[in-house]
């Protein structure tokens, strides 16, 4: 299963692509899109294009993306939004199934404790998927992290629904 | 010239279509896009899909919207901000020039008062377009709100830069 995972933004959106046997995990590519300084339906095709050519190339089928996210002001909310809503629609035009997670989820999946900083997230991002240089920019790392963090949990469902773990016997 | 205007919503999307000369204005055309109950990517995707037969259908030059407004908590604000950056992407893609305005300056526009009613706007609306029923619902009402006041300050423009009024000689 190819997962994408991606971290959006109104000036420059990562991503990053996961593939899981449901055991395996394996990096297969990531980046972040550079939107350019145009006005912001501008950004928003170069976002929406670019997307595309991921999804075309790479034919994920899942997509994972932080949840709803508390942003500083309603304004700054509203700009992410923006991003967020092509992202969002790219996944729907695409079939991809959709998967959010909380940053404190992904954090805590990926580096173990739910408040760690950026470089943190990036240093056990590049560990788990056998990396030799911590990936770039943070906006790739971070879209990789939300990718891994939903990696693991439908690897958490499937052993559950398997009946391997405990958990399923309760 | 034809002028789309659009109040973009993660429910209900209303659009409205006006044409003018630069002096007669007409209108064309008018509705609300029901976006369903689904989640969100699949009411994105209807939106943008309803949006493309509305721009194929019609071939509006110009797009109109409200200006990013002060929504009442970051939330609404990123909710709101998805539908709109699917609406952005639209003008993008259908080669549309975007244009906004304050909802004071549309409700100023159409009804010389700028902290107006829906209902207010509604009748204004129906006023100037020569409706003999009132635009339903506010959705479509509010959207042709912007695109008459888009329609206004066009001509304005075109007048001035005519050296038809006093403020051009200035």
């Amino acid at each position: 299963m190819k997962i994408l995972g991606v971290d959006p933004g109104s000036r420059v959106t990562g991503w990053g692509l996961v593939e899981t046997d449901g055991w395996d995990l394996r990096h297969l590519a990531h980046g972040a899109f550079k939107l350019g300084s145009g006005e912001l339906p501008t950004r928003l095709r170069v976002l929406a294009e670019s997307l595309d050519e991921v999804l075309a190339e790479h034919r994920p089928e899942e997509m994972a993306v932080e949840q709803l996210f508390t942003a500083k002001n309603a304004r700054s909310a509203l700009v992410l939004g923006h991003a967020r809503g092509v992202v969002l629609l790219a996944a729907a035009r695409g079939g991809l199934s959709l998967h959010e997670y909380t940053p404190m989820q992904v954090k805590s999946s990926v580096t173990g404790y739910g408040k760690a900083e950026k470089q943190q997230v990036q240093a056990a991002v590049a560990t788990q998927l056998c990396l030799r240089e911590p990936p770039q920019p943070f906006d790739a790392s971070d879209a990789l992290a939300v990718a891994l963090c939903h990696a693991a949990a439908s690897r958490l469902s499937q052993r559950m629904a398997a009946g391997e773990l405990p958990g399923a016997l309760t």
